[in-house]
């Protein structure tokens, strides 16, 4: 009796609902050859004893030891891949000096290939030890070196969905980092998404291409449309940045006299698979777009505090249905950790709930109903990023993939604070999302196969 | 020749003033048996390769490895030493259910003076795990469990200093977790201060006792009048909060008609030996009056996004001339660690300067000039803490206690993203302040004692 490929025995924490989790405790999950959960057999389950008869004791039987817990994989909906070289420098500078003094210089030398295997290398593997099973990333304009990350993610085990960023327009971009000319941007696209599409053949986890203008500050109209053309020629996914700050809302209602959101419909890159970042300064209208056209905002927390001038109204995003995940945003954002951006998209909602500046009446500082609770944040961590990206993954239930990271409360260097054997189950999941860090990670899954341990 | 106890050679990172670090490269750190550093030698000087020559190869010589460097040991100016046992819980609730729901029951247990022990040792190896070397310390409102707080900390070798809790309001207070009567709160407090005292004889890092009234809500008139007298008669540290949310602001001001500050230093309790928790709606006249009577401010950023409906503004009650530290302020903070606090005493900075709200204009938005940097956050987790407490610890220099942690840049479980061998020891600083985990701190050091390592 092999008709499963592995069976883990444990309990487990998943959304039920963004408010919502769902606690599996002590069950088994039956994982086939595709790597997705083809059952879950809860203890009173006639089913029960005989699995644990034909599997225990074999090398496809994975118990959980006492204090270990399955968490679903992390989705990071926004990373630049080349910027893990200066994550957490030079924060303290205003976003031009950042973007050319720091970032251009450093995303420039990716086209030496042994620099970047060497940076895409350590940021896939950080990431998978950090919990992200699945990301979304930004390489840099060389179509080698953004197919050599499709490849890492590949060979990683990473589910890695990966664009080769298009900054075409020479008044824009320094003249030693930018497409040759909008031609040249479209083509090398083209030709990097059928690579990608042929690499993704034989990947267990999947890898996708991912039409990528940085920004439309960064963009002539003629690659904008030329890149929705191809969005819509190849079925891919879509990703830029909306709206993210005053600047970036400013620049594009004078280029174009509309909102961001509007502009980008315009050139056919809001689709269902598109996933823009930070999103701060939508408008209802350009919300209801989102909600329309099935475009997902990627929250980056963290970057936002540094780049956004504001915090994004999650709680009122969700309510008018927009699809929303979790983003890294490296290295806008310094931490690799989702459990960094979680903790951070609960404090920041609750900064906009009551305000920051303590000289103003409490009734004029905040904007009432904005908090999100730790659970929302944790669904936009795995679930709310699944359905961004319209993948069967961020939740621990039959048919969705195998992606889970195991937790050890119970770490001799670094246990958590719990000291009843009996503590509430729902206390012990706080316990995690707030006190986690990548040492209490032991194991990484994705697709059915281990693809991190320590 | 073996006049100093102990000499560690290696690179260290410690605060010039509130904006700068200062970069002691491949220096020699002499320390004395007290485990004071009596001399500090560059590798220019000409004692320098004498020294290496005599302690080269001996015990008593510890160089450090290449990525390794020394930072000064944290010092956390607020923490709830019980609440340990519930960090990361219930943080979506509000406050006064927090208190009444899960604080108060919680700290009522810690009669027990084995369930004390459990999380008060754990506690204490936590926070030096954390890098935190001096830790000033709310306990409960007992006596002996208090106490037992001071003596872990005088075993385990973390400065400690360390407050038996006076909240004696009938009124205000759940009736199983107050002290008796105002007299038993008083006579409580005075034969704590002598045992800790006493203690503190036979403590190489010195154990200190603290006066320390909850805040105002929950003591009487006679309780706080006669803790101001104790902190006089014995030169006791102070500590409470003030100031922390619209309520208890509020609160203060209707039981005496004025603000915290001024109603405390009318008990006697602003002295420079006090620090007070939060102080998030301390106005200018307040504020002077800190720095008129060296009363510190312990600021806790995490914290505060969750229960102090604002963000302090350091920037400018540093510019008044106020001593700051940071604080944990576990458990209405989550975290044990000072680099989260840090990160977050940045990053609510900038959130207070741009402001949060969106739909409001860029104009109307924030508070201009608010920012701190990370090198402003660094020197309120070390030397501003340091400073607040008058004691000579929160800096790598002669004559301040060696206090350090040692930080492993390298270490192959999680190596930080430097991929330059030469890159700028500035950015490497600014890489450990946004990256460092618990599992990059390999040693810690109190006082020229090893205190932690892994
Ligand atoms: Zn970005
Ligand atoms: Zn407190």
């Amino acid at each position: 009796m092999d008709k499963y490929k592995e069976i883990f025995q444990g309990t487990a924490f998943s959304s039920k609902s963004p408010k919502e989790i769902q606690i599996l405790k002590d069950h088994l999950f039956c994982i086939n050859r595709d790597g997705m959960i083809e059952k879950i057999v809860a203890p009173e389950d006639p089913d029960f004893q005989p699995l644990l008869d034909a599997y225990q004791g074999t090398n496809n039987f994975h118990p959980l030891a006492e204090g270990q817990y399955f968490l679903p994989g992390f989705v990071d909906l926004h990373v630049h891949a080349p910027q893990w070289a200066q994550s957490g420098t030079a924060l303290d500078i205003p976003l031009y000096d950042w973007l050319n003094t720091y970032t251009f210089p450093l995303e420039s030398k990716f086209s030496d290939l042994h620099f970047a295997e060497k940076v895409y290398d350590d940021v896939v593997s950080t990431l998978l030890a950090n919990g992200t099973t699945t990301a979304l990333y930004f390489a840099t304009v060389h179509k080698e070196a953004s197919l050599l990350l499709a490849e890492i993610c590949a060979e990683r085990g990473q589910r890695g969905l990966v664009g080769k960023v298009v900054m075409d327009d020479p008044q824009q971009n320094p003249e030693n980092y930018r497409d040759m000319d909008t031609h040249t941007a479209l083509a090398d696209t083209e030709e990097f998404i059928l690579a990608v599409q042929e690499l993704s053949k034989t990947t267990k986890q999947g890898v996708y291409p991912v039409v990528t203008p940085r920004f439309i500050p960064s963009c002539t109209d003629n690659a904008l449309k030329g890149l929705g053309e191809l969005a819509a020629k190849y079925d891919t996914y879509v990703q830029s940045h909306c709206s993210e700050s005053d600047w970036a809302h400013g620049y594009v209602k004078n280029r174009f006299q509309k909102n961001d959101a509007f502009a980008l419909h315009d050139f056919g890159l809001l689709r269902e698979k598109s996933v823009m970042a930070h999103c701060n300064f939508l408008d209802d209208e350009d919300a209801d777009l989102f909600a329309g056209t099935g475009t997902a905002i990627a929250h980056c927390p963290i970057s936002n505090a540094y780049f956004a001038n504001s915090v994004i109204p999650i709680a009122h995003f969700h309510s008018k249905g927009v699809e929303i995940g979790l983003g890294s945003d490296i290295s806008g954002g310094f931490s690799p950790s989702l459990f960094d951006n979680i903790r951070q998209a609960v404090i920041s909602s609750r900064m906009l709930e009551d305000g920051v500046n303590a000289s103003l009446p409490t009734k004029d500082r905040g904007v009432q109903g904005s908090r999100i609770t730790i659970h929302e944040a944790f669904y936009l961590a795995t679930a709310g990023g699944g359905e961004s990206l319209s993948l069967p993954i961020g939740r621990i239930q039959e048919n969705c993939a195998w992606d889970v990271q195991i937790i050890d409360t119970k770490l001799p260097s670094a246990k958590l604070p719990i000291f009843d054997e009996n503590e509430d189950l729902h206390d012990v999941f706080q316990k995690m999302m707030y006190l986690v860090r990548p040492e209490h990670i032991r194991e990484v899954w994705v697709q059915g196969e281990q693809v991190h341990s320590r």
